[in-house]
């Protein structure tokens, strides 16, 4: 295993450890609940942003902790849910007097955990909803999940209803906002490579040398097909065929494009990718408002990506385009 | 080769063009010369900057150009300096009355295109210097370099006079600037993997799976030495020896602490080597005062990292801390 890694037990707590470190005046880490949170939340005239899922998708969700995003961010271990109890007690600590927003991407473990979470904090007096994100157009019902899963276009609902929180919108309006954005994003990804995760210390599943796997989920959970290794362009073709037809998105419609890398694969490879994106949209007359390329959502160290548009207007688009602060940030 | 890729001869062009789509209000893609320019270049009341190198390093350098940062970056094919008559033709077309500044880490191919290109440009009357970088302590003279290598280390020299020349510095301000942040920065770096140059389509070199490369260069060029694997707080307690050792840094500095990714290794492992830095710094008495973590200068798709410390006075960490707007970016 060719890993920066100490005891593989150890892995999220060391790396939420590197956060807190990193973010001093504005981060805080609870290692009692594997938490990072705002050192600032809760702020009683927010509600209060919290969104959990298995580690191992960083920078999602532990390092968009902050002002313009989420409050705070309870991840479990590698691919694995966060223990209810966990995102309970996660709950109780950011609770705002405005109420807490739970976001959850479909994958039946997390929202067994954030389900409970809320009844209990529910029951303690506590304002809270969850709101359930499932933008991947790639398969209905696979290996982890009920339903759609939620993975990349996660991104979008975290940003709109981080800035309308900050704004001061209420619980109901972020939770008609974050639905909003969720019904019109739509997500493909597809992997050149498996991920190894750190504690089973080899590949998670095999994948020859010439072959690619097209629809993949975030855990490696098989998508539509394997197929045999193609260019890059033909890639990004069937992954925009897939994801322009679902909604569909249209001539005259105006997009937020994101070419998500699924952390093994160099930026220079994802901008290839964005071009041909661009320029098919094109073609097909929809304009390309706002732009996103790099990772937002990863699988460990997999070689993939994954393509998302969001339907733009302009309540979106602003919200979009709000100032944000988090852990990832390059000055 | 496990990449997104279409023609290998077109990588470079191919990812400069993503770069201007996702950014066209700002940078602009000259492709006669391999250039990523701001659209607002040359600024009369600014001194330009324009730093170039092989590709394959990004988001060095292409990805960085922006207010607070470069004019122009002009890169080569991967790993291969750019031809001198690009250099100058770049040099030509950001040229201001205030000058032009060319940064070059130091590598003796681009060395001598950017020497050569600055003497064509000076002879047509710009006002033209060039700054070196070398901050890698790893190796004196080296498989492509006489003397130290230019790494990592080169971000802050960038962002320094990028913010000064936004300030209105003059071309010698700038040089002294550059070359002071360039006296208080050291970096070393290490390969857990090779990486796959596009062209090749196969690893540049071979590691074993039980080995790593200590102070690798960022073309794949030897290092200290080859080592077996070993620990992630073992690997960040040599590198950190190395590079405090060799200013030295010393108990009771302030700096700036950068782990800088290859490429392909997940941003939760750079997190992982952040918070052992970040302590062991805090043993020997030496405070972070900025913090940086994720990819600035990388290999392609090398897993490994590097680290960098920056000596910070009140002048330097002002200029790092003044606003920048580059291409990468989550927002």
């Amino acid at each position: 295993m060719k890993k920066f890694v100490n005891d593989p037990q150890k892995y999220v707590a060391e790396m939420l450890t590197g956060i807190a470190l990193a973010n001093p005046d504005t981060l805080t880490y609870v290692p009692d609940y594997n938490l990072i949170m705002r050192s600032d939340a809760p702020n009683p005239n927010k509600v209060s942003i919290v969104q959990g899922s298995g580690s191992g998708h960083e920078p999602a969700h532990v390092m968009v902790v902050g002002k313009g995003m989420l409050d705070a961010a309870c991840p479990g271990d590698v691919f694995a849910a966060p223990p209810m109890d966990y995102v309970y007690e996660t709950t109780k600590l950011v609770a705002s007097p405005k109420g807490v927003l739970l976001l959850v991407n479909n994958y039946t473990g997390d929202k067994m955990a954030f389900e409970m979470a809320e009844e209990m904090s529910a029951a303690d007096g506590i304002l809270v909803k969850t709101l359930f994100i499932d933008d991947d157009v790639s398969v209905k019902d696979s290996t982890y999940t009920v339903g759609r899963r939620g993975v990349a276009g996660n991104f979008f609902v975290m940003k709109a209803v981080g800035a309308a929180a900050e704004n001061g919108a209420d619980l109901d309006e972020l939770i008609r906002i974050g639905e909003k954005v969720n019904s019109v994003t739509r997500t493909m990804g597809m992997a050149l490579t498996s991920c190894t995760p750190p504690a089973k210390g080899s590949p998670l599943f095999e994948l020859g040398e010439d072959e690619m796997e097209m629809g993949v989920g975030i855990h490696g959970e098989p998508g539509r097909r394997r197929a045999k290794l193609a260019s890059a362009n033909e890639i990004v073709d069937e992954l925009l065929e897939a994801v322009v037809s679902d909604l569909p998105f249209e001539s005259g419609d105006r997009v937020a494009l994101m070419i998500n890398g699924l952390g093994g694969t160099p930026i220079s490879e994802l901008y290839i990718l964005y071009g041909r994106a661009h320029a098919q949209l094109a073609e097909r007359g929809i304009t390309v408002g706002r732009s996103y390329v790099g990772e937002y959502c990863t699988s460990l160290d997999m070689a993939g990506a994954s393509l998302t548009l969001v339907k733009l207007d302009d309540e979106i688009e602003a919200l979009l385009a709000a100032p944000a602060e988090v852990a990832i940030r390059i000055f």
